[in-house]
């Protein structure tokens, strides 16, 4: 039996996120039947493998988030070669989903256990009209940012921290410490990058983070008050969740 | 009466091309109702203005065909602000479609008529696997291209020469002389960027032009063919038409 590792690009706007909790489904005759990634990919592996197939993740992605480099893995009895079955995938996948590579590694591999830490970016263009190009992968706001106290106050929250105020509210977590081992704020003409890589992530984390340093940046946090949010535990002091379709997940570290 | 000039970015994917010429209409009851960029933005400049508006532009790109600046003029009875209605055209156009900016130009200013040149940008993926990122606006092919011949190759068709060899069969111009001002292949790392600047472009030129310069980057059609196929005038030498997600018309000099 094989140990797969799979290296994935998708843009997440069509689908309900990587996969879905159970309290999170849609009702039944939802008007929008979206599906996950993961079933998405595991119904044509099946298909392909003639095999029953379960997809091990880094770690969920929200809805609407996108991945440059998301990495899963499964055991399979099949002996295809694995350029045949990238090959094969990436034919039947829809063309928001791509197989980047397919390697065979160790028995033992877990993708979610083995990470070391994960980076994510998100995106934002700044500036006065958006981008048809930028519509799926990128947050417009069209009033200039302030930088620089967005760039101090993302500092603060490098190392290792009880991000409990930054933590989605309908799914906590007991252990919410986490450690950010880098964190920055780049500009790049009209465009702005907030990249954090951590060991581990609670739900809606970078996104809370992100909203939290848009109003630092928008002047309606004072800079100063990261430290008291970070210290209050309690998610109505951060900002508000900045919107999905500005985050990706850029790579998986093992 | 105000002559405004509007600039105008759009992924073409979803549309039949700014405009669709009455020979290529499909028929009532076709599967895929796609509308027009052109019929798309009049109709809601109409609800907009309530006048009766018709744009002007600085040329028809097609079906699947992409613009970063595209021009576009209009005469308007309206005294609403310019700042007001890019606002209002924004909000209402869908997220495809963006007004980069509206200004006031002279009476007779005519989008078409008064370009000196256009530049178009067509872009190439070429690696092993595609880019979900780049799957509306890049053309991805995995076997690597020789970059070299097909830029002496490209080198050769700058100037004024008879493109009737360029030029779809189905929609032939009596006048099939242009110049090519400027012409240019370019490699950033997978990226391939094919840019042609002319003074006019017959229907399908630019794609018939990468069509052509790719086969050579494949070894199909020897770099020194270029020259005889130019001089042949006959479409049936040149290579096919290179699809419409790589293109991209970048901008109108004026």
């Amino acid at each position: 039996m094989r140990n797969i590792l799979l290296k994935i690009e998708y843009i997440g706007t069509n689908y309900r996120g990587w996969q879905t909790q159970k309290k999170n489904k849609p009702k039944k005759n939802s008007k929008t039947e979206l599906v996950t990634i993961q079933e998405t990919i595991e119904k044509i592996l099946r298909r392909i493998l003639q095999e029953d197939i379960s997809l091990i993740c880094s770690g969920r992605t929200d809805a609407g988030v996108h991945a440059k480099e998301q990495c899963v893995n499964f055991k399979t009895n099949s002996e295809i070669s694995l350029n045949k079955l990238k090959k094969a995938l990436n034919s039947l996948l829809p063309n928001d989903i791509i197989i980047k590579s397919a390697k065979r590694v160790r028995a033992n591999f877990h993708a979610r256990y083995d990470a070391k830490s994960k980076i994510y970016r998100y995106l934002i263009l700044n500036r006065g009209h958006g981008s048809v190009f930028m519509r799926e992968t990128a947050l417009h706001l069209y009033r200039p940012l302030a930088i620089e106290p967005m760039r101090r106050a993302a500092k603060i929250l490098k190392g290792r921290h009880d991000f409990k105020s930054f933590q989605a509210t309908d799914k906590v977590e007991k252990n919410s410490i986490r450690t950010i081992k880098a964190i920055s704020v780049k500009k790049r003409g009209n465009l702005i990058m907030i990249d954090i890589e951590a060991d581990g992530f609670l739900w809606n984390m970078v996104r809370n983070i992100v909203g939290t340093l848009l109003e630092i940046g928008r002047g309606k946090i004072k800079e100063a008050s990261i430290k008291k949010i970070l210290r209050a535990k309690m998610r109505k002091y951060a900002g508000p969740t900045a919107p999905a379709r500005g985050l990706c997940l850029l790579r998986v570290v093992y």
